[in-house]
């Protein structure tokens, strides 16, 4: 049995982590909840159970096994160390330690032999190059890819669980002929979308496109990787879909590719030909698997497909990873 | 002064068609709305008087200069050939008559050259089409173009007023928690959003993907030009957002694509890289001009770019193109 703590207990993230211990059964003795300075004290549910959320603090991090963080970047940079350096291990879901040389970044399904190196974090990947990677690394093994052109439709889930309360709340403004001050989204988000709003750099790509690049390139072990992300974020919930365009060093047939996803985990293929129906981000929301349908023969270039893939941002793109991760550690 | 019909008058194309006629003012002698037999009746506004649509029929098609249709594949298939032969010249908005070699497929900013060739039909093209030529037409006169990957986010106005309407209503009667029965989307469309549902081929290219490449090698009058689209139906009401990756035969950088499209007609730069605002669909609707903003290298490619495109579908993506060709034409 261990002690777990998770900090951003009270985020959409940490609430997913809480619920994923619970029901996958987790070994808990203790879980202690840590939440910002204006949520501590909010109750926490968990096995019937119900915890209040405290404030983080370099005393509160002592004496526990497990720590998941999923509070921010700034959090992460302040008290990661302080847990690890209390003993915990850590499993940090923000990007603050992703790209440390020293710092295992893990997807289980793919990368899964790299956690022994740890010394005391371990990074779980951006949502986006989670969902594009369980795509792309079987393909990988049975093909090297010379070049990824994405375009990605990135939930409100992605900002956080204001963001999906921005959502909710001005669609609903907006429908009532209402105003409604935006908390978090910096842009009219009703029946709208935007190109990922993280800091873009002089070559215009946005942050959010250059951790997908780099991340892959750190997962799937290949520094020379080619990804060209496009990110926009648009008005759903909680679910991202991915347009992959994969160019390969050789030949790959779709029907190889599909019977190889098929076969990997974390990846299920969904889709019916007859009823068109292909992966929506309702089909994905609240599932484990990420979803993938229409592989596709481009037919303007040799050697390259395209994916449709789609998966719940909050479960594989964040949470579930999370907790996989740390069920590989116990 | 013109005879002029509008085909499909209280519909959401026709509607703005209407618009667009009395605001740039078309010189009119008389309007003749039609409309379905569900809608016959129905009161049109043009000019401050109310104008009863009528349903079509061959004798109703008689003695008027100019017949827009928008009103759907079949009524065109049917009726436009009428008009015709009554005497009108016809400017179809429906896709029957665009691939017709003896039909200019017309986007005047790019081909209205193309226009003195016609034997009574002018086709205006499919809305995607309008705007990524809008953007890419201009570049390719100044390198040829080898191959573009284009990702779509198309709002629902494409599918007409009742997918408006759908979008619109599912969406309170999700926030309500209430129930709502679809007309005219096939998925759940609230917060969700959906590959392209035009019938699919055997290549699992979709009926909308091959309009935009066709219609572009017809307009471009490139036949062998390579476009892999995959289009998507997102959850915004009026205007059309491309993540375009193009690339060139030969070098072409950003700032020389970005002088090209501000000096064409028909698209405008709009961005403010300083506040990291690009185009979004809120921007574009209710705007004439096809907006692009992030023109962006490809790091992963010699000789390729990045556009970001947003354009109002019921504008310059159907309705004003039609008007503007019936204005060339006058």
């Amino acid at each position: 049995m261990y002690k777990v703590g998770v900090v951003g207990a009270t985020g959409v993230v940490g609430k997913e982590i809480i619920a994923l211990l619970e029901n996958r059964g987790f070994p808990i003795s203790e879980l202690r909840c840590f939440a910002s300075a204006k949520s501590k004290g909010t109750n926490v549910k968990f096995c019937d159970r119900s915890l209040r959320a405290q404030e983080i603090s370099n005393s509160a991090l002592l004496g526990l096994d497990f720590v998941f963080f999923a509070a921010g970047r700034s959090v992460s940079k302040e008290f990661v160390p302080v847990a690890v350096q209390a003993g915990a291990v850590v499993i940090d879901s923000s990007s603050q330690f992703r790209m440390d040389e020293h710092v295992p970044l893990i997807i289980p399904e793919i990368n899964f032999h790299k956690l022994k190196s740890h010394r005391g974090i371990i990074a779980s990947p951006n949502c986006t190059a989670t969902m594009l990677l369980l795509a792309i690394a079987p393909l990988y093994r049975y093909v090297p890819i010379k070049r990824i052109v994405l375009a990605t439709y990135q939930a409100a889930s992605g900002a956080g669980a204001r963001a999906m309360q921005d959502l909710e709340e001005e669609t609903r403004a907006v429908l009532e002929g209402k105003s409604y001050k935006r908390q978090i989204i910096p842009f009219p988000y009703a029946f709208n979308l935007f190109l990922h709003n993280s800091p873009i750099g002089e070559d215009l790509y946005n942050e959010e496109e250059n951790k997908i690049l780099l991340e892959s390139r750190k997962i799937l072990d290949v520094p020379n990787l080619l990804i060209n992300a496009s990110c926009v974020r648009v008005p759903t919930l909680r679910a991202h879909a991915l347009a992959i365009n994969v160019e390969f060093e050789g030949p790959i047939d779709p029907e190889t590719a599909k019977r190889i996803l098929q076969e990997s985990p974390g990846i299920k293929i969904f889709e019916d030909l007859k009823q068109q129906r292909f992966p929506m981000p309702v089909d994905a929301s609240g599932i484990n698997d990420v979803l993938c349908g229409r592989i596709r023969r481009d037919v303007t270039r040799e050697n390259t497909l395209d994916l449709w893939v789609v998966g719940d941002q909050l479960l594989k793109g964040a949470a579930l990873n999370a907790v996989q991760i740390a069920e590989h550690l116990k």
